[in-house]
């Protein structure tokens, strides 16, 4: 397990790779790895094959944070990290950890960018604004440097991904965009780099995100089509949590991540919407989300 | 020489011509070519030797046409610019020409894009707004689908180049932008596709472009430092011609594109600066700079 820290020797890499015959998967993270990231390189892997080549790369990108957000905080764990990709049996290929400058040779902020409209502007872009462009700015950044035929993303980061995926087939990057289902904690809680920040009395009360969300997918399931009544249902349990603070409590479209007002097998993306939820837990912001699936199953997941 | 219409043929012949070890080289065109831009496809084919690999993409763009511009009326000749790129002895291998739904698959306006803030919004980007979003975005596409190691453009389009030199070294392409000089008439008007538009007066008053350009280069190359000196020598020439309306003639640092007050050899962009006008012939808009160079040589080209 190479770690690679410039653009250059990454793209020398990949290239020599692709020429070998040999499918490229790349698992862009902010490094602080936990479970939920190894299964996505472990996913990686199953797609790309024993000869396959599987890259993570671990950055923590400046341009995704706003003013007062925790980017000096955010845990940077290289050692650790590496050692849990070692360990995790997924035959690791590289890891590719730049330093800021290598990414931004012009420094900050850059003046080339990459976004996609609309998309990135409500739910946690509301609160949040421009992280969405840092985070597609950065990814096309690490595609042009790691070259891959398919990136693996999270579901957790339901609305980046939903971005990306927009992004990478509008912009025709000829790369194949995978998600993968949320891993979650035995009492629920999506995992996350950011649970390390939660109280023990946090921690405990953390668990009202998943909750709601499994209201509502409970409702969704018994026929509940109205998406009003599911936020509802999902305000409802976060306010059980006194120290939780609601954001957002929303129903969207899956593909548009436009407002639903009812969940329709016949909607834009084929009856999938996503319940999603972002509340600060004490001074935690965390996110979750499940897909609602109307029509043929009838079934949340 | 192949015409290839797919993002996904035009990826697989990239791939394969990488993997036989040959240099790639792309020159971006809207069509209608003249002989500036078959200066580009020869002096591409130098710079890749007789092994490497030429694709011409022709593509007139939708998106760096503003309302009332002349998309509907742009020159596409694809059979003649075939004939004229076998004819040129330049040996191109590939000519790229997708339908708008290749670039833009999910239709128009795109949501994911890409910009380059600030360089665009001023000169010719103050009288075309949004033209760079979208020559920035077309490009990206481009370079995505034909996967070159260089790509050519022609210096006429100097504020153009600045913003895709930018772009292309700041998001990590690795890619090298090779600018290539202006061709002109033996008059000396720069070579352009909009020059048929202008009637046998007009093509006659045009000149005054670059003579405003000359007069410019000779003063700094006599000595004078003042750039307002400058841009009244530039506005003087063009008012001669009752036919032409200025829309600006400017003097701008090389490679930042902002507005210079005094040629400095220790300026940003080491003592190069950019004289550019735009002018509309009677209803055809026209642009053409000259770089000035002061300090080491102390003449303008």
């Amino acid at each position: 397990m190479d770690t690679i820290t410039t653009v250059a020797a990454m793209q020398a890499e990949a290239d020599a790779a692709r020429c070998d015959g040999r499918r490229l998967a790349l698992i862009p993270t902010m490094g602080a790895l936990h479970d939920g990231h190894l299964a996505l390189v472990r996913h990686a892997r199953e797609q790309v094959g024993p000869e396959g080549h599987v890259t993570v790369s671990i950055f923590v990108n400046p341009t995704q944070f706003g003013p007062g957000e925790d980017f000096d905080a955010y845990p940077r764990t290289l050692d650790a990290d590496r050692e849990a990709l070692l360990a995790s049996g997924a035959g690791v290929d590289a890891v590719f950890a730049p330093e800021a400058r290598e990414m931004y040779p012009f420094g900050l902020p850059p003046l080339a960018t990459v976004q996609v409209a609309e998309m990135g502007w409500y739910l946690c872009g509301a609160s949040r604004p421009g992280h969405f462009d840092g985070v597609t700015s950065v990814v096309t950044r690490l595609y042009l440097a790691c070259r891959p035929h398919l990136a693996v993303f999270g579901q957790k980061d339901a609305q980046q991904l939903a971005i990306l995926r927009r992004m990478t087939r509008e912009l025709g990057f000829g790369i194949e965009v995978v998600g993968h289902p949320i891993v979650r904690e035995e009492d629920g809680l999506a995992l996350s780099s950011r649970n390390r920040y939660l109280s023990p009395e946090e921690r405990r009360q953390a668990t009202v995100l998943s909750r709601a969300l499994f209201a509502a997918s409970h409702a969704a399931g018994q026929g509940e089509r109205s998406a009003d009544v599911l936020r509802s249902a999902m305000r409802e349990q976060i306010a059980l949590a006194p120290q939780a603070r609601i954001d957002y409590a929303e129903i969207v479209d899956a593909d548009t991540l436009l407002p639903a007002d009812t969940l329709n097998p016949q909607g834009a993306s084929g009856g999938r919407y996503l319940a999603a939820v972002a509340a600060f837990v004490g001074e935690t912001r965390l996110i979750d989300n499940v897909t609602l699936r109307v029509g043929d199953s009838g079934r949340g997941d």
